[in-house]
């Protein structure tokens, strides 16, 4: 008999919640579009089980192994892979325990949510999880993952994904893409132009990175009208290859650059021979956000930014284990005075499509609602990463609709290597959006036929219409 | 039959909102008092019809076309005139249509509240309006403009406004309130003493303003103290002849400064020869605050701060558009280190006012809450501009009331130069603090009967008090 | 009869109230753990009758004080003590009556709930406060103060208080600690390590202090290693004489520093002398957190870090008045930057542990619940000073559980110098859980048993875990 409370995140007042039901009720089953997320292509490319419970749920989800690491479990006991090459944990079963036995620490946090809906929704797992239970459910999803049913692509479908977006450097040759297309398999797989490798001058082997890249793409990136040439070159194989729709950037700050070609040039020749200061890797990166507008212009494809993530905040921890291991944290953003330049630029141009994502709520009613409230280029991404949860949407709609309408926001992204957790994520932004919108009706501030056509819209039509799929 | 909802605003549970309901019905009525506002003096002057319903609700309001302009409309389109004298639409049913056709961009926003309170109240307008209705809406309203009932006296008095306060540059001569006073018609309309044109280097025509202002007061404001006298001249023609209350300025910060005499006479030296740095406008402006904050102490008016706009954001549209349109984006603003120098001098004076309005949510709690909490000089204006709406208002009770109480802030300004949005503002204000003192009474923060004299001095005495009205 | 509303502070919504009532219900009648506060420890150590209602509720309280001081009421009249030696009012009747007739200023504070639980529970008076009662409040608790029942023990047994931290300086003799050790009285009043005077080149006395320390604890502080060895001298005393389990430290800033030997050496010798910059005092602050991170690895003292708070804002007050006089201003903190190479050196040491406070709420979500929620040494403090308050508590929930969950929190802190307010703290913080927890059950994310395990975690289990009691 299902644990989970059907009503979840409604609000508890009666009235309201009948209203919040309803909404939820003409949205809940429509198609899951994905637009940005970080699910690795081999699974859809080759098909193959997935191993293990531990490796599934525990080993790639920062979100569940800092939590426990906070608490003073190590991250070697959770079979999180060294990058120095040191031993984990190899045994599932005991990575699974230990995760059990700590399950509790989530509790309040939306991992908790999701975990909890996969158990039940995917596998059936109806019992609370925890070290009582903790070897049933290994065995139950062990044998489950074995069987035909739970391969990726059957999840796809039974996800009822209409799309999915990966993202991938440059760097990539989109070779699991490419099986995808040839497989004959229906699923729509699509590929995101992220340059963050052979754009951000900090970025872990940044200079052998730009020789590979001028020799995918065979243009001579010794030169600045190469180096852009081979990154319009890499965006046309990017959508003609992976059916890319969008690029994507992940920079410290919303920093952008609008300089002229010259100065452009030289300070690309600074970059590209490891001379770059801090301040120059930065007007590097803003450069070229504004480079990637104006490829926009020509190609179509919707430019993301993700800014404010301070990254690798303990340097003991990159050295041991590497990169995005949660100690990835936010900094104040100031988007208004850093996307002049780029807004300037192009942010008047109505064929342009910016999405802009936050990791500073201060930011919401302060400045990105007031931009994207005007420029018709700007729209809002939804909340993302540590306010991908209940009361981050929540807030997020509060601090936003008021100023920006809900036309400037682009439906929901999972944003997720956790491909079990991607309807349970999609679930839990139907119903907060549902939740807000009965609110709005309950207060007499919408009609509840409108609040209808925002749901939809909020869950399906905005989406599809950003991201053009 | 009505559509708003008579509960609107009004928290759904049911004990609280019969709480909420029944303070509201203790203050709907009560006189409207707007302390602060951009209405036209000519309109209660000349009392001449409204044009057309275009003119009335779209071409001005910049909450409305910015909305549209976000989603791709253009300005032109909307009839809003151009600095550049470039043409645009004039046909007003024209615009109208478009308006109706984008009406939907607004669910959810404040400015919906208000239309929606407008058509109906005002109009007596019930249908959903939209496509379908646009022309039938635009025949009634245009009808109903013609008629004497909808002049702007008598909307005035319709609206039951007591007290409703205009704002002009020291260079303007108010003819319009001399016409009004001499009229015999019984509203009162006074107006406010923004000296921004002649305070601020930054603002366009600066030095001929300050020619201007020499001449309009009489003194020779080639020196400080000539300069210091025309304020002083001029404030005492506002009070008598247009009968204001407070003098209200616009700055990008919140910036104090303290000089001594030889050094503030050597900055308006500087200033008024237009060799200023971006530092010492800056420095000027601040110091200008102090110094009417000391000409307050003379004659009497309360001084307004409405600091942290990054105005005129696009470039482009200034030069096309001009000033106003909606490209005005908050910034982070520091009053605690900002204000200190004018605290250090004059904020332990009871004799003197000083409201604070803020853009930046974030000082509600962590800043401006603890100043005015304990600087007996200091008083929180309310909401403004992307915070005027049912969250923003409510957040700005959650967030100040804690630590400076109900009896630092001062009502409601509607701060509009919608004259039709008026009663809708105020009507929105009262609801919401119905609902926050509700929410107090049901959580047994408050005894209902103190809730009752609250929700009056919040609608009433606080504004007639802060103000001197 | 009662007038405090048995199911106060709880959410409306009368199913979710339930569950928040039984909540509490199960954590009401728990012990109180003070781990941090300023209470005097002579009142337990002489055991002393409080000498009338003014001098025990209004003038230590600056939460009271300032609120009628924003209003005009000058702190003298209130008979808060002058520094400068001046003379202020002594009738304690008059301060009574003058508060009586102010108190509804504090209208929506957690003043005004501290002061009405105190008057009913502590006092038995369930009329409401006011001038028409403050006679027979003010002779019906002074008769009652003079009564054994009244004085500090009998309240502390009253209270039902566990233990109770004082915080002093290393400067004093603990004196006050050993008496009550030495009194047989079963109370547990326990010390906290506050080092600020010897630690601040900016506190007053800086210099006289440090001679002070060095006598004090037999070490000669003219060398850095001298200085340490003072600091754990002084450590080893408060454990042992004065029971402490932590230390505390009221910086500006969160800034911390891991210099090397010879350069904090080096920075020692500038700050001894008194030639310290700003930036360089700054400096030594930031080391001194860092050196308290290593003297807790060794004798297990638990760091407090109480940063962000701008002191005597107003030079005139505290000319007149001294110090804590309600014009302590919060600051924006960046918490990510500033406490890197304190993290850098110990943030994943299991055995140590940090709890940080703060007055600069963006801080919650963005930075504080990222690093909490990871860095292994790291606890977040709850909510201080203007938010230790109905609507301060459940934004720090909604705030930070979703990313740093509940165990990476630590119970209350009352942090207060108003005795009589510390049950009705505890109340209020159990309260504010018990309805934060209700919402999560009765929105589907969170079980009721699991509810109640957290409900007792908070109140009771996380406080006696991270404070060693």
């Amino acid at each position: 008999m299902p644990r989970l409370d059907p009503d979840r995140l409604f609000p508890p007042e009666e009235r309201t919640r009948a209203i919040a039901r309803a909404l939820y009720e003409g949205v809940k089953d429509l198609p899951i579009i994905s637009p940005h997320g970080h699910t690795d292509p081999s699974w859809f490319a080759e098909n193959q089980p997935f191993p293990d419970p531990a490796t599934l749920f525990v080993k790639p989800d920062h979100y569940v192994f800092r939590m426990l690491f906070s608490q003073g479990v190590s991250l070697d006991s959770l079979g999180v892979p060294r990058a120095d090459g040191g031993e984990v944990e190899t045994d599932g079963r005991a990575i699974w325990r230990r995760f059990a036995e700590h399950y509790y620490l989530l509790r309040g946090t939306p991992s908790r949510l999701w975990l909890d809906y996969s158990f039940e929704n995917v596998f059936g797992l109806t019992d609370p999880f925890g070290p009582d239970t903790a070897d049933a459910f290994y065995d139950h999803i062990d044998a489950a993952l074995k069987t035909e049913a739970f391969r990726p692509r059957a999840l796809f479908e039974r996800f009822n994904i209409e799309a999915i977006a990966t993202t991938e450097s440059p760097l990539d040759d989109l070779r699991h893409h490419r099986t995808i297309a040839e497989s004959g398999w229906g699923g729509r797989v699509i590929t995101a132009y992220r340059p963050d490798p052979v754009v951000d001058p900090d970025f872990p082997g940044f200079t052998d990175n730009l020789a590979k890249f001028g020799e995918i793409a065979g243009e001579d990136v010794s030169t600045w009208a190469g180096y852009l040439a081979a990154h319009r070159n890499r965006r046309a194989y990017f959508k003609e290859v992976g059916g890319a729709t969008s690029s994507d950037h992940g920079h410290p700050t919303a920093h952008t650059e609008n300089l002229g070609e010259a100065e452009a040039a030289a300070l690309y020749e600074t970059v590209r021979t490891g001379r770059a200061s801090a301040a120059e890797a930065e007007a590097f990166r803003g450069q070229m956000l504004t480079e990637m507008a104006r490829m926009s212009l020509d190609d179509g494809l919707v430019l993301q930014i993700h800014p404010g993530s301070r990254r690798n905040h303990s340097g003991a921890i990159l050295q041991k284990f590497g990169r995005d291991k949660g100690f990835d944290i936010p900094g104040r953003t100031d988007f208004v005075q850093d996307l002049k330049p780029l807004l300037d630029a192009h942010g008047l141009d109505t064929r342009l499509t910016i999405i802009l994502f936050m990791l500073d709520e201060t930011t919401q009613s302060r400045e990105l609602a007031p931009l994207a409230g005007v420029y018709p280029a700007l729209r809002l991404g939804p909340p993302w990463w540590f306010y991908d949860s209940p009361e981050g949407m929540m807030r997020f709609r509060q601090n936003t609709t008021e100023t920006a309408g809900f036309y400037n926001t682009v439906g929901f992204n999972d944003d997720t290597r956790a491909y079990l957790s991607i309807p349970a994520r999609h679930d839990v932004a139907r119903r907060v959006d549902s939740a807000y919108l009965a609110t709005l009706v309950a207060t007499g501030r919408l009609g509840e036929d409108e609040a209808h056509d925002v749901a939809h819209d909020l869950t399906y039509g905005l989406v599809k219409k950003a991201y053009k799929l």
